[in-house]
């Protein structure tokens, strides 16, 4: 299977403390490198992750609480200082501009790269990176800010041709894309073998869905539905549903449900307060409505 | 002796890397706290120092390199999550309001404390504080772009009154702030009893003389004359000093000539390039010049 790796930088809320950096993530498809949101200090763990820095091409910014964005131009600093010359992609609700164009204007005069900013509004479902491949779309998420996550699809491969039985059958060679894409193929005495007979399937597709930060939001299941791995709000426990429901936050429970209802693959709890020392009972908690629940920690990687 | 202790949080250079974080200490003088420069992720380094994060009471930036100042924005946000209320100074290049005033209205809109913008021309000798036991000097630096260091100094205290003579000789109470700060006492029959018998010295005053980023700098050895500790640039090693002239930066040898030329008690060499496995050989060459001549290294904490 192709790579489709997430690697955990940081996934604690608000400040960096003791146990958690702030958010980010680096999400590798095919050896494609996305940074999910930077806070302060996540260029440190980059380092220490032993991610391929300068391969990172796309910042995706969720929302604009300094937890998620202040560690930017301490990167694009440092790929300049690295002698960068790629364009970077820094995909950010539109509103960011005004200010980080200031930014680069006063302490990143002489790059040798260009900032290519390409401004979403978080409101609205969008699509902001799109190959042969993997699509990426923006998803509206209820925050205290405009603030949209993230939704990698992988795109459908062709089949995979059997030889043997194409040879057998006489299927000639330009006629396989077509064959390989679903088509069936029809003999010379009109006898009609099926695309089943003629191949085997390629991989099934696989979805990373990014849901931080947010409030209960039932209405985002349907956009993610059938999301290999979704990483969700777990700033809370249930017993804190009112500190959520203030904060725009969400609960373990809540998290929970979000992927049940998603009829995700797996769930990744973060974006953890820093009250809980032992996070473990939001795992607890998550696990009675989704059980393939996991804690996010630094340095961790989940292949999809 | 009354607490004067500085504590290293970053003594890297340019980015962070696996071995230091970027420039960043906090100099505590009698339980007044002030950081120098804050690299990005320094608040990640001040709470693994536990230092009292929140009685920081001024943030002194030496110049706008981003590894001297992009942890700025996150320190203040979350001086603002943890519900400061006491406003926060921040000395710095005059320039920085520029760019600073901007970025506070985007990010740091709600703040419950003020940030009380204090510019200077790092240029010329200024004085960005003083108290009546503390004044703070900037020292202007040779750097790519306008820098200046900071000298901390301590003002001399009255010499400790000794009660014994003083009643022996019956010196009136009234007169013991005159007797302490220098006078002689003349008894009724005319005979003068010498300050030096009625008293015992007070501590000696001790400074401190942050002088980073810098080339080569001869020139400022007057200003710091006499320093009980001189942290200084000390980025390349001596067979680097070419590169050192061309990015304005200092040798170890370098920063060592200038201790030896201001008489400093002693000097903390920092600002080391990545480039440097083993930071031993910057010591060594500097302690031909300057024998007593130590390494920072992050969470140390040096009493002066």
């Amino acid at each position: 299977m192709e790579k489709f790796d997430v690697t955990i930088l940081g996934c604690g809320s608000a400040t960096p403390s003791p146990k958690h950096f702030t958010s980010s993530q680096i999400v590798n498809v095919r050896e494609k490198l996305f940074m999910i949101d930077c806070g302060d200090g996540t260029q440190i763990q980059i380092r220490r992750a032993r991610q391929a820095f300068a391969r990172i091409n796309h910042i995706l910014i969720s929302h604009l609480h300094g937890d998620h964005c202040f560690g930017l131009l301490g990167i694009i600093s440092s790929f300049g200082l690295l002698g960068r010359t790629a364009p970077l992609f820094v995909h950010a609700p539109q509103e960011m501009w005004k200010i980080l164009e200031q930014e680069l204007q006063f302490y990143c005069r002489d790059l040798e790269f260009s900032v290519e900013f390409q401004g979403f509004d978080p409101s609205r479902i969008q699509t902001i990176y799109d190959d042969r491949s993997l699509c990426i779309e923006t998803i509206p998420l209820k925050h205290r800010v405009p603030c949209a996550g993230f939704l990698f699809r992988e795109k459908p491969t062709p089949d995979h041709l059997n030889r043997e039985m194409a040879d057998f059958y006489g299927v000639p060679m330009w006629d396989y894309n077509r064959i390989k894409s679903g088509g069936d193929f029809t003999m010379p005495d009109g006898t009609v073998i099926p695309h089943s007979r003629l191949t085997t399937p390629s991989d099934p597709v696989r979805s990373y869905a990014y849901c931080c930060d947010t409030a209960f939001n039932p209405s985002m299941a349907g956009q993610i539905h059938g999301a290999s791995l979704v990483y969700h709000d777990c700033t809370y426990s249930n017993e804190d549903e009112d500190r959520a429901k203030l904060h725009h936050h969400s609960t373990a429970g809540q998290a929970a449900a979000i992927a049940r209802d998603a009829a995700a693959g797996q769930l990744m709890l973060g974006h953890f307060s820093a009250r809980y020392d032992d996070e473990s009972v939001l795992l607890q908690q998550a696990r009675e409505t989704f059980p393939n629940s996991i804690l996010a920690k630094e340095g961790l990687t989940i292949s999809l």
